[in-house]
């Protein structure tokens, strides 16, 4: 990531990104129209980076699986990016019939610079200058997200919630003072409030917790965008575009004064788990049974293997992505003979539980309070992985519920 | 237009067009693909012309109405442009999976150079390199019609119908063999065959007649691409892309051999009748009333001034497109102090009926005829114009199919 250096004397910059239900029609785009005209209107200098219209993405990645199951990347990426084209071409009229000088950027008209790897391609340099020239004239640009040019002169798309990285990278480029996500919900909460009434939403989060559940399926924003943010201090506000109540933000640890413990319960009900019994215990039996599902890009997340038998088997159990249950099944009879086992079972009736919290670094007992917690229940722990300030365990799928609402009372973030 | 020079000893190039409704959902796309297949097949290289999905441009269109009724032209254009985009990619994902080589070309890509009349721009220049290099390994150029880029580096966009436009450009400049305009209807007609059911399909038709159709509303060709054609030679057909028949071939008056003196009978009812009672007849009186049109961009097309009264006043009829009346009424009440007429009246009960044939050059009596055959049924002609291969005149809308009937008949037009 090129920055260019931010024209001295300058008025701040906000970089605005509206999610696809919040220019989902006309009406919408207006609605978000005025956010932008409030932040120009108090001074600021505005970019505004847009998704496609709610449904639009979909429709287009369904017809590019239709014409064809297996397609050219680059010729899905030019069908799918149209939707952005058509939201910041709106959006951009919007603002000029408000009296605002605005413009529509698309990723080939900067460029946005990305590598080749189509379909989930990777900024690697934006050229704002026109952008930041247009400024002097109090123009507004408005971005086509998820979208850029590779050195083929094709375009790339960055991956299903790639606009929030394109606004995050502009962020980081234009040396924003804040990037604010505008979404369909209010921010970031210490649990799915669907769930857990008594959730309660977070004024800040660190980058570390929001990357960890933002890998753990959280759709709020792209785990490439938090990373970006997190390595060039971008400060993020994740915040609802209907309603005028402040946001999450994002921000480095120590901006964070008082902090708990754990800042938060997350669920995945994303997980199929596979288990191969009675795997012949001998070297080489994680790369016979895990080589074949990666060369099948099958990503594998939670693992456990059983202690060793007297008969020299073993038990191997995994987690995949559900969606990938049926193929990675596949793979694995097609390698049984390789692999030697008795026999394989597959679980779709998991959800994976997760508690967070970069406050885990420095205090012991997080792991233990959740298997009490669980255990009191009468809630089997199927597998357990953990990182520095996060542990997860597979359980049943229909102790989902209750394993998110005694976790959270368990943990004190219960509201009120 | 500049054309790039043919490879020596390479194979005949066919540009296929295909228009919004023969690529309006996937299977019509594969349809359209079968038939690419079916000239590549043949050993020739082909270049197919999309156009958006039937539907999609109107709807893009609509937004950018609803967005602000007075646009900004360019954002118009990134707008609309996107539909093209999405069908391109979509046909070149179709193709492949046939086992074709073939990729998808956007405007900026190639690039199409046209000037910076944003929403009506023309083509200035095309680069064919890329896609003559493809022809080497035998890969198909699929392209977005409609679009291409001005000097701004922006998108703009050919008028309505512009795709037709776009396909004649590359035929021209990849001196193709053909340029075959795959649409809903089979061909050229005599007449509108829902009206006039003895109405034959045209084997050929010239260029001058054609331009004379397409001017007079049939929206089977864009005007500029028949001119195009016209003035690079190029061999259009237009056919059907819904059965296997033989279209109609737009072509040099010398390649018709049996000439009729009248080829069609067309008509129009986009019109709507304007007449000024009692204008003052001095001289500039003309100006006085086309003038404010002409600024308000309202076209007038038939015009007719009766012979001056014995009080210095006259009558002045003509017609403007119906869609226009409301405004050019506006424009006429605002100008009265200037023009000084009595009246206004407004019709929009009329329609346009035209007689069309290059053989009128060297005939006399078409346009006695054709006032006899109205007479003889009773229909009055209220308004008079002719062109050198077309006489048009203006009647009451009610007796339209009436008219067009006795005409087809009475210029041996009809079939079998």
């Amino acid at each position: 990531m090129a920055a260019t250096k931010s024209i001295p004397g300058s008025m701040s910059v906000i970089v605005q990104k509206f999610g696809g239900t919040s220019v989902a029609n006309l009406e919408r785009i207006r609605n978000a129209a005025l956010r932008t005209k409030s932040e120009y209107d108090s001074g600021n200098n505005v970019v505004v980076v847009v998704s496609a219209m709610a449904g639009t993405t979909n429709q287009l990645v369904q017809w590019t699986g239709q014409a064809a199951e297996l397609h050219d990347t680059r010729e899905y990426d030019a069908v799918v990016s149209a939707g952005e084209q058509i939201t910041a071409g709106l959006f951009a009229v919007i603002l000029q019939e408000m009296g605002i000088p605005a413009r529509s950027w698309l990723g080939w008209q900067l460029p946005i610079r990305t590598d080749s790897a189509h379909g989930s391609a990777r900024i690697q340099e934006i050229d704002v200058q026109a952008i930041q020239q247009r400024f002097e004239e109090r123009q507004i640009a408005v971005i086509a997200g998820f979208q850029g040019l590779s050195v083929d002169n094709r375009i790339t798309t960055l991956g299903r919630g790639g606009t929030d990285t394109s606004a995050v990278a502009f962020a980081t480029a234009l040396k924003a003072e804040r990037c604010d996500i505008f979404t369909d919900v209010d921010g970031i909460y210490t649990s799915d409030p669907r769930i857990v009434t008594r959730a309660r939403k977070l004024d800040k989060i660190t980058y570390e917790e929001m990357l960890e559940l933002a890998s753990l399926g959280a759709k709020v924003l792209q785990t490439r965008s938090v990373e970006l943010a997190m390595n060039y201090g971008v400060r993020l506000q994740v915040l609802s575009s209907f309603n005028d109540t402040p946001g999450t933000f994002v921000v480095d640890e120590d901006e964070i004064v008082e902090k708990k413990i754990v800042s938060g319960i997350a669920y995945s009900r994303d997980e199929a788990k596979i288990t191969l019994r009675r795997v012949a215990d001998r070297p080489g039996i994680a790369a016979a049974v895990f080589g074949p599902l990666a060369d099948a890009n099958i990503n594998v997340d939670m693992i456990v293997q059983n202690i060793s038998q007297s008969d020299k088997s073993t038990d191997l159990t995994f987690t995949v992505t559900r969606s990938h249950l049926e193929r990675a099944v596949a793979v694995l009879e097609k390698a049984r003979p390789e692999i030697d086992y008795e026999e394989l079972k597959a679980d779709e009736d998991v959800t994976k539980v997760s508690v967070i919290g970069v406050g885990m670094r420095s205090h012991v007992g997080v792991a233990k309070r959740m298997f009490a917690t669980l255990a009191e229940r009468g809630i089997n722990i199927q597998v357990i992985s953990t990182s520095e300030i996060k542990v997860s365990v597979l359980i049943e799928e229909e102790y989902t519920e209750l394993a998110l609402r005694a976790l959270h009372t368990a943990y004190g973030l219960d509201d009120g």
